[in-house]
Parts: C-alpha cells; structure tokens; sequence
C-alpha cells in the first residue's frame, strides 16, 4: 500500500484503534493478550509502555494500523527490540503489516537498537510468519504448545528474530 | 541443601536480598536486569509485578536465595509461567537453585499453570544451563548475541521450556 502515512500514536487515533485491537485480541487467535483487556489496560500496554507507538493511515485518511516499538528487555539486553503490528480489518492484505514491519526497523536503527525479536508468533498464523521470514526475520526458537488458539487449541509459538 | 524454609518475601527479607540482587544485576553475567537499577524499581520488578515471590532461608535463618514467580503472558499465553531465581553469594553451589526451582514447578502447578518457560538463559551461564537441562527443561531456542555480557561481549540466550 502506497502513501501510508506514519504518525506517533495519541489519544484520538487510539480511540480510532481500539475497536481493532479489541477483535483482535477477543479472536485469541493471533496475540497474547487479555481478551477482555479494558480500554484503559489497552492504552497502557500498547500506547505508554512502549517506547514509541505510531498510527498509520492511508491517503484518503482512514486508519489502516498500529504498531508499537520497546525494548525487548533491560540492561544488558536492552539492545534488542520488540514490535507489536495490528491492522484493521478493511486493510488486510495490502501490504500493510509489511509496511509497518519495514518503518519499525529503521525507527529501531534510528534508536540505537541492534536487534528486532517477535517472542510467541503464532504458528498458526502463517501470514505473518511467512511475511516476517520474507522480511528477513528467521525462527530461532519454538515453545510446544504456548497459546491456547481459540479454534485449534494448544499450538506453539515461535521466537522470530533479525539483526538490523 | 536440607531444611531450606520458604515464606512469601516481605519488605524486611527483601531488604537482606537487595544485596544479593544488587550484586547479581551489577555483574551482568546472567539477568537482563539494568544493573542501576533502584531499590524501588527492584522490589516492584521482583515482588510486586510476580504472582509470588519467596524468600528461601537455611535452618540457621540465614538469608540463601530468593525467586519470583509469574505468568509469562497473558489472555491466550497464560497457561505458561516463568521464573527467576538468585542464590546469595555465600550459599552457592549448596543446591539452593535446585530446591528453588522444584519449589517453583510445584507452586506453579498448584496456581494451575501447565509449562514453565525461561526466556533468556545466558548460554554461558553453564551451571544454570546444565541444572535446568537436569531438572528436565529443554532449550527450545537460541537468540543470537542477545545478551551484552560484562566480560564476554555479547552472547547467546537460550529459551528453555518444561512441561509441567
């Protein structure tokens, strides 16, 4: 998708996102999260303890996606970082998750960030672990039976990870 | 080591244990921790985000090792717990990690959880490696210099998994 427009998330394009995440995460098919995350939760988790979270649009203005960027962890692995993508049902397959996983990286790099790790991708989800192994991202680990999938049941999680 | 007590940790056993936690981040030879951390980021990191945390005591009284426990995520994910376990400096090699991490799987099976996953074991942290590998975890993955070691440089983390 051409002419995405990336700007840093706030409260009107959260509002804007929310009912997004929350099919999303009430699918219990692709993210770890509370399926019954309140709106207050959400905003903190996605919004304020990452350390950047953009909305993007796309050239009529519609909001396509969300991503958030943090530190994958503290101290001495404070060097890798961690992303999270979601887009909007009426964007699927237009290249936006690719688009917003591309932007991440070079806002990673810009940041001082050596490394980008995904830690429970779905492996049922084989959209984006074809698309992030495209991308250049490799499987380096995988836990038997991490996520409870709310139509398959018990299947694993793969740790995805790329140098940048 | 026989006769080791554990009892829910509390402000006065966490002010024995900032030494020993304070030493272990400092170093930074095994946890992801920033090593300046403060007090208060610490006790929050280590007793108040966890589900449960102990303070683990020899039949004398004295002060050997503390761990924490918590689930690993959330909604779909949080049928998988993690720990994090630190022995004092004085009571190493005495089998405190061992009796900590047997204390933890029948805790946690208890509250009801079904695997335990270690996110980022240092590879070179061999003696923890070894005597998880003994306790029946299995490394499910290997994250590529994920880990800025103090002496080292930067070094491989292992994802280690049980079922419970």
């Amino acid at each position: 998708m051409s002419s995405l427009t990336f700007t840093p998330m706030n409260d009107d394009a959260f509002a804007l996102f929310w009912p997004t995440f929350q099919a999303i995460v009430a699918e219990q098919q692709t993210y770890a999260i509370d399926p019954d995350i309140s709106y207050q939760a959400a905003y903190t988790l996605w919004c304020e303890a990452p350390k950047a979270t953009f909305a993007v649009k796309d050239a009529s203005g519609e909001l396509v996606g969300s991503y958030y960027l943090k530190a994958n962890a503290a101290g001495p692995g404070d060097h890798v970082c961690n992303c999270g993508y979601m887009v909007t049902a009426a964007a699927r397959g237009k290249g936006v998750a690719r688009a917003m996983c591309e932007h991440s990286q070079q806002v990673a790099q810009t940041l001082g960030f050596k490394a980008m790790q995904f830690n429970a991708v779905v492996s049922t989800n084989e959209v984006a672990v074809a698309l992030w192994q495209r991308l250049g991202f490799n499987i380096v680990g995988t836990v038997p039976h991490a996520y409870r999938h709310a139509t398959l049941g018990p299947v694993d999680t793969h740790v995805m990870h790329k140098l940048l």
